[in-house]
C-alpha cells in the first residue's frame, strides 16, 4: 500500500483531521498517513502551494499527496486527483501549482464517481440525517486517497479530463533577475519566487537594499539578510524580527536581484 | 489490536500528548493512534463533546476513544471506561454526552484498579520520585485506553458502575424549532443543537433572523448565512467574517426555526 | 527497528514537521515515528529540556530521540548523536541537559559524514540546484535518527568525541531548598527546578509565600498555589489565571523552601 501525506488548514482545535484519518483507515485498513502540516493560514493557496513544493522533493515516488486547502468549498470548483509520479488528490483550485513543476500531473480525474463513506454502527438519532451534509475532505478526498493508495484504477473515480485543463495559480519560479514575493513563514520571512541567491549579491525589496549571505547567522540582530532558503528559494529577513511587518512586505511585491 | 482514537485540549505545546501515546506504545506494543484533536479550547466540555459527536459516526466499531478535557482533575470527579459498540476511556465529567446519544454505552467501570506506567530505563536521580506525582492522562487514562486496545477484560480495571450514574452534560439534539448555541468552531460559526435545516427557511439567534442556505457560497461577503454542517447540525456563519464577534453571540443562546 | 520519538519548534503552519518524518520514512521504511511535541515556543532551549524530561522516563530503552530545537543553526555549533539507554539525535546546544540527568550518554558522535537525503523522481526545473541549500532537520538530524533506528553502526555517522565536551545548560535539579524557575506551560504556570513541595510547606517566589498542596482544586479561584507537577518538579500556580502574568515571574528567577 502506498503512504498518504496529508495536508491542511484544517487546524487541530478541530476534529476535522482525525476525521479524515478515520475515513482513511475505513476504506484501506493499515494505510500509512503522514501529517504535512495542518496549521496552514486558513484558505492560504499560496502558503498551501509553497509547502507542497517544499515537500514533495522527499516523497516517494508512487505516494498519495492529500491536500485540503478549499477556500472555494461550496461553489462549482472540481474536485480532481491528478497522477504524476506521485498521484495528487484535492481541490482543482491550484494549490498543487508549484509542485507540479518538479513532477507534472500526466493525467487527472474529476471526482465525481466517489463514494462518501456510510456512518455506521450507531443508534437512530431522530431527525439526524446522515449524508444529508457534506465535508469534502472526509467525503469525497479522503475516499479517492485511500483508493489510489490501494493501487486501484482511477477510473473508478470519475470521468478523465485533460491535464490542460486544470487550475494553475499565476505563479513562476525563475533564476531571476526578477520575481516577486510568493508567502510569507511563520516568523514573517519573505519567501520569494527567486531559484538562487548570488552570494556577495543583493536583493531589492520595497525600496530596500538586503546583502545576500549564506545564513542568517551573518548579519547582525535587527539587520535583513537574504539567502537561499530550504525549499531553493531566496528567502528574505530580518534577524529576529519580522521582515513582514517591519518593512510592510505583502505577497506579489516585486524582488529583484542585483550585482555586488 | 483495536485502534485508538486520542482527544485532549493538551497542546502541542507540550510534551503531554506525546507521553500519552508513548504510555500506549509501551502497555500495547504496536498500537495504533489516530489524533482526533489536541488544540481543543482548554477545559471547555462542550467543544469537546461537539468534536466527539462529529467523529464518532467514522470511527470503527470496536475502537477505543480516549478522550481527556478535564476541568476537574485533581477533584473527586470519577474516571471511567464505558462500553457501547466503541469503547470509551476518559473523566466522568459529560464528554461524551453528545456521542452517546449515537453509541450509548451499556456497562461502565470506574478506573480504580488501574496500575500507572513505571518510569524505567533511568538513573537514580536524587530527591526526584517518580510516582509521587499523578497525571490522569498518562497514569490512569492510557493505561486503561491500552488495556481495553488489546481485548482484556474490563472488569481488570475497576468496579462495574451503572451506565445511569455517568455524567451527562444538560444538552439535547433536537429536529427544533427551539434549539440553543452548542458552541462554536475556531472561526467564530455558532454550531447549535438543531438537527435540520430547512432549505428556505430562516433561523433566529440574538434578534436576527438568517436565512438557511445550503452552502456559504449562496450568500455575500459579510452577510449572515445558516445551513447544515458536515456533524449534522445547523449552523450560523457570517460569510468572511466571525458571527460569534460581529453578533456578541455567546453558548447556551437560544435559537428558533421560523418558516419561509 | 526503534521507534522515534520526535520533538521540535517547527510548528504545524510549515511542512518541516512531516518533510522530517518523510525523510525517516525514506531512510528506514516502516520506521514507527511519536510527535512529542511540535510547538514549542521558538529557539526557547529550556522549554525544549523541561519537556524531554518530562517525556524521557515514558519512552523505552532503545528508542532514538530526535529533538530540533536550534537557535544556533547556521553557526558552528555542532551536531550530534548521543548515545545512552536511549538514542539522542539533535543540535549539541543542552536542549538534552536535563534528559542526560536520568539517563546520561556514554558515548556521543559528530554528525559530521551524515549523507543529506536526495530529491527524487521530479523533473528538472532551471535554475533550481536541490542541495544548494541546507536544512538540518531534514539534512542531518532525520537521517541520523533513522540510521540509529535501524541498528546501524553509529560510527558510521561520523567522528567520536568526549562526553564531557557536550554542551549543558547551567542548570540543576535539587531538593532544595534554594531552586529558580526553570520555564513556564502555556498557561503561565512556572516550573521549577525543585524536586519536591513538602505538604503543608511554604514556597517563596518574586517576594511572595505561596502554600503548598496536593492539587490546584485546594485553593480558591484566584489564588496561588505550589504542588508537585507531573514531572516530579514543583510547579506555582494561580488558580485559573496566569502566575507568569500576574505576578511578573521570569525564567531563573530564585525560589525557596520554606517550613510551614
Amino acid at each position: 500500500m502506498r503512504p498518504v501525506f496529508f495536508l491542511s488548514d484544517f487546524g487541530l482545535q478541530d476534529p476535522y483531521v482525525g476525521v479524515v484519518k478515520a475515513v482513511l483507515a475505513q476504506k484501506a485498513p493499515g494505510i500509512g498517513v503522514v501529517d504535512l502540516a495542518h496549521d496552514l493560514p486558513p484558505q492560504d493557496l499560496r502558503r498551501a502551494a509553497y509547502a507542497l513544493f517544499e515537500a514533495v522533493p522527499y516523497l516517494p515516488e508512487g505516494s498519495v499527496l492529500l491536500a485540503v486547502v478549499d477556500p472555494g468549498v461550496g461553489t462549482a470548483r472540481r474536485a480532481v486527483a491528478a497522477l504524476g509520479r506521485r498521484a495528487y488528490v484535492g481541490p482543482d483550485n491550484g494549490l498543487f501549482t508549484l509542485a507540479w513543476l518538479l513532477d507534472p500531473p500526466r493525467r487527472a480525474y474529476a471526482l465525481d464517481r466517489v463514494k462518501p463513506p456510510r456512518p455506521q454502527g450507531l443508534d437512530p438519532l431522530p431527525g439526524w440525517r446522515p449524508g444529508a451534509f457534506t465535508f469534502h475532505g472526509r467525503d469525497r478526498f479522503a475516499p479517492a486517497a485511500a483508493h489510489l493508495a490501494l493501487g486501484l484504477p482511477p477510473e473508478a473515480l470519475g470521468e478523465e479530463v485533460p491535464v490542460e485543463s486544470l487550475l494553475r495559480l499565476p505563479l513562476a519560479l525563475t533564476p531571476g533577475p526578477e520575481g516577486e514575493i510568493l508567502t510569507f513563514d511563520r516568523f514573517g520571512n519573505a519567501i520569494t519566487t527567486l531559484l538562487q541567491a548570488p552570494l556577495g549579491g543583493w536583493v531589492e525589496v520595497a525600496g530596500r537594499r538586503v546583502p545576500i549571505r549564506r545564513t542568517f547567522g551573518e548579519v547582525g540582530v535587527g539587520e535583513g539578510v537574504a539567502y537561499l532558503g530550504s525549499a531553493g528559494l531566496l528567502e528574505i529577513a530580518l534577524n529576529r524580527g519580522s521582515a513582514r511587518e517591519a518593512w510592510g512586505l505583502e505577497e506579489g511585491m516585486p524582488v529583484r536581484l542585483t550585482g555586488p
